[in-house]
C-alpha cells in the first residue's frame, strides 16, 4: 500500500481503513471491540447511552480488547459535559462527534490528546471541521441511515467534492456494505470507510433479533428520508414510518410530529424489535446485505472482497 | 480490457463504454455527433424536439459522423407514433427509452433490428425491462439531473444492486463526471457509464451559454429533487425553484403546480438562457464541473482519468 493511502491506518493505529460507525441502540462495546480485534476501528455509539451506561461500556471494551476503539458523541447529546468527563477520566484515545458545531469541543478533546473525526455531510462543514482542527472527517451521503444532512448530497458526488476541498483525510460513509463499496469510495477519493448498517446485522450488534432479520429482508426502496422539518432521518417504511407521512398530509404543526415521535421509538424499534411502532433507522444499503454475521468474518469479507477488485480491475484499461 | 468488460462497447460497436445521456434542449446532433467521433456513444435527445425537428437532427448527425449514435425518447412524448416512424425511415439503429414502460415498445424496435436501452431506477423495473427483451439498461441514481425516480436511490448503492439481478449490462448513471467516477461506477458493477450534466457544460452542447455558466458555478446543495407529486425533477435553487418551494408551502393543488410550470419552463431556462424564471436541469455533479470545455476533450479527460486510477489499484491492496 501506497504512503498516500496509510494516513487513516497511521492516525488509528489499525490494519485496515474500516470503520465500524456509532449507531443508537446498535453499536456497544461488544460490536466495537469485535470490529477492532478483527483489524477495523470499532465506535460505541453513546447517543442511546446514559452517562453510567456508556461508561461501563468504555470498561468493558477495554478488556474485551486491547487494539484501538472509540466512541461516537452526537453533539446534542443533553449530558453533553459528564459524557466528555467520562471519555476523559476512562482515557479514550479517539472521539468521533457529529450532529453538531465542530468548533465546539475539537480544541477541547485535541488538547486532552485525543484523536477528533468530525461527521459531515457538505463542503461546508468539511471545511469548518478541518478549521476547527479536528483529524480526519466522515462526509457522509444522502444514502446513509439515520440521520442525515439537509443537502441530501449523495455519497457518489460528496466524496469527491469534499475530498479535492479539504487536506485532512476523508472517511466515506453512506452506502458501504461490501469490498467494492470500500474500493470505489476510495477511487472517489476517500482514504477510507465507515459502515453502519452492515454492522447493525451482526451478531455482536446489540440490535434486537427482528430489526437485524428486517435488515436482511430490506430491499431498494424500503427506506425513505424523512421527519425534515426536526431532524432529517432515514428509516424503513414501517407502520410507524406511514404514520408521520400521514402526519404530513393532514399538514401537522411540528409539535404534532415531535409528538409522535415521543423519546422511546428508536429503542422500541431497534432495541426492543418493535417492527409496527418503532422508527428503523437504517440506510439504503440494506438492500444488499442478506445475511447476520459476525462482525469479524464481515471486516474478513470486506478485506477479501476489496483485495480481489484491485487485483481483477487491473484489467479494465480502456 | 476483459471479455466480460467489453460488452457494452460490443453491443454499440464503440470504442469506450462512455454513453452522452440525451437531454431535452442540450444534446442536438452537434453534441452527439462530437462525442461519437470521440468514441463514445453520442444520444440525440428527442424529449424536446418535434418530429420535422428530430428528423432534422438524425439527418444532420449522420453527416457530421461515421460512428454510432442513438436517440432517447421519453415515452410519454406526446407524437410518439410519429417519432417512431422517422427513427425506422431515417435507419436509426440505437434508441434509449425512458420514463415509461419498457414493455410497450421494446419488441416492436427489436422486430426493427434497432438495439434498445431503457432508463430505470429500480431493481423492479431493470427486471421488469430485461424481461421485456431490452439490450441493456441504464440505472440512473438520485443525484442525477432532470428527470428522476420516486424510490430515490442513489447510485451507490442502485448499481450493485440492480447488477447482481439482471444478467444484462448495467449502465450506470448519476454523479458520474470525471475518469475516476466511471472507475467507481464501474467497480459497483456497471459495464459503462451515461453522463449527462458534463455534457451540458460542453461547447458543442445546445444549452444557451448562461445555463452552462450556471452548470460551472454550481455546488454542492446547490440543486434539489423537487416537483415530486408530478414527475420529480432535480434543479438548480433559482427563482423560478423558490417559487415552486413557496407553492408547496402553501399546500397547492397539483394543477397549480401545473399551471406554474407551464409548458415552456424547460426550454426558458435551458435553452433561452433565463436563469431566474426558467426550469434548470442539472445534477448534483454539477458541483465537480468547472470549466466548459469540447465535448471530445471531455471524453479524452475521463478516458485519461479512467486508466490512471486503474494503474493505482494494485498498490492499494490492504
Amino acid at each position: 500500500m501506497k504512503t498516500e493511502n496509510k494516513r487513516i491506518t497511521d492516525l488509528f493505529k489499525i490494519k485496515y481503513p474500516i470503520i465500524q460507525a456509532g449507531m443508537v441502540w446498535v453499536s456497544g462495546y461488544k460490536l466495537a471491540a469485535a470490529v477492532s480485534n478483527a483489524g477495523g476501528l470499532g465506535l460505541i455509539g453513546a447517543g442511546s447511552m446514559y452517562p453510567d451506561v456508556l461508561r461501563e461500556h468504555i470498561q468493558k471494551c477495554k478488556k474485551a480488547t486491547s487494539k484501538p476503539f472509540g466512541v461516537n458523541i452526537p453533539l446534542f447529546y443533553p449530558d453533553l459535559k459528564e459524557i466528555l468527563e467520562i471519555i476523559l477520566e476512562e482515557n479514550v484515545k479517539i472521539v468521533f462527534t457529529s450532529a453538531g458545531n465542530p468548533k465546539l469541543y475539537t480544541k477541547f478533546l485535541k488538547d486532552h490528546g485525543i484523536t477528533v473525526v468530525h461527521v459531515v455531510s457538505s463542503v461546508k462543514f468539511a471545511l469548518k471541521s478541518q478549521e476547527a482542527g479536528v483529524d480526519a472527517i466522515v462526509a457522509e451521503g444522502f444514502e446513509a441511515g439515520g440521520h442525515n444532512g439537509r443537502e441530501e448530497t449523495t455519497t457518489f458526488t460528496l466524496i469527491p467534492m469534499v475530498s479535492e476541498k479539504v487536506a485532512i483525510p476523508v472517511i466515506a460513509a453512506g452506502g458501504i456494505a461490501n469490498g467494492k463499496g470500500m474500493l470505489a469510495a476510495l477511487i472517489l477519493g476517500a482514504e477510507g470507510v465507515q459502515i453502519g448498517s452492515r454492522f447493525v446485522a451482526s451478531v455482536e450488534s446489540s440490535a434486537h433479533n427482528n430489526f437485524k432479520e428486517e435488515v436482511v429482508k430490506t430491499q431498494d426502496g424500503d427506506t425513505h428520508l424523512t421527519l425534515k422539518e426536526l431532524t432529517p432521518v432515514r428509516l424503513i417504511k414501517n407502520e410507524f414510518y406511514q404514520r408521520v407521512q400521514e402526519l404530513y398530509q393532514q399538514q401537522a404543526e411540528k409539535s404534532e410530529l415531535q409528538e409522535l415521535l415521543g423519546r422511546g421509538r428508536a429503542k422500541k424499534g431497534m432495541f426492543e424489535g418493535d417492527l409496527e411502532n418503532g422508527e428503523l433507522e437504517i440506510g439504503q444499503v440494506a438492500g444488499l446485505i442478506d445475511e447476520i454475521k459476525p462482525a469479524a468474518k464481515i471486516v474478513q469479507e470486506i478485506v477479501a472482497e476489496y483485495n480481489d477488485a484491485c487485483s481483477t480491475l487491473a484489467d479494465r484499461k480502456i
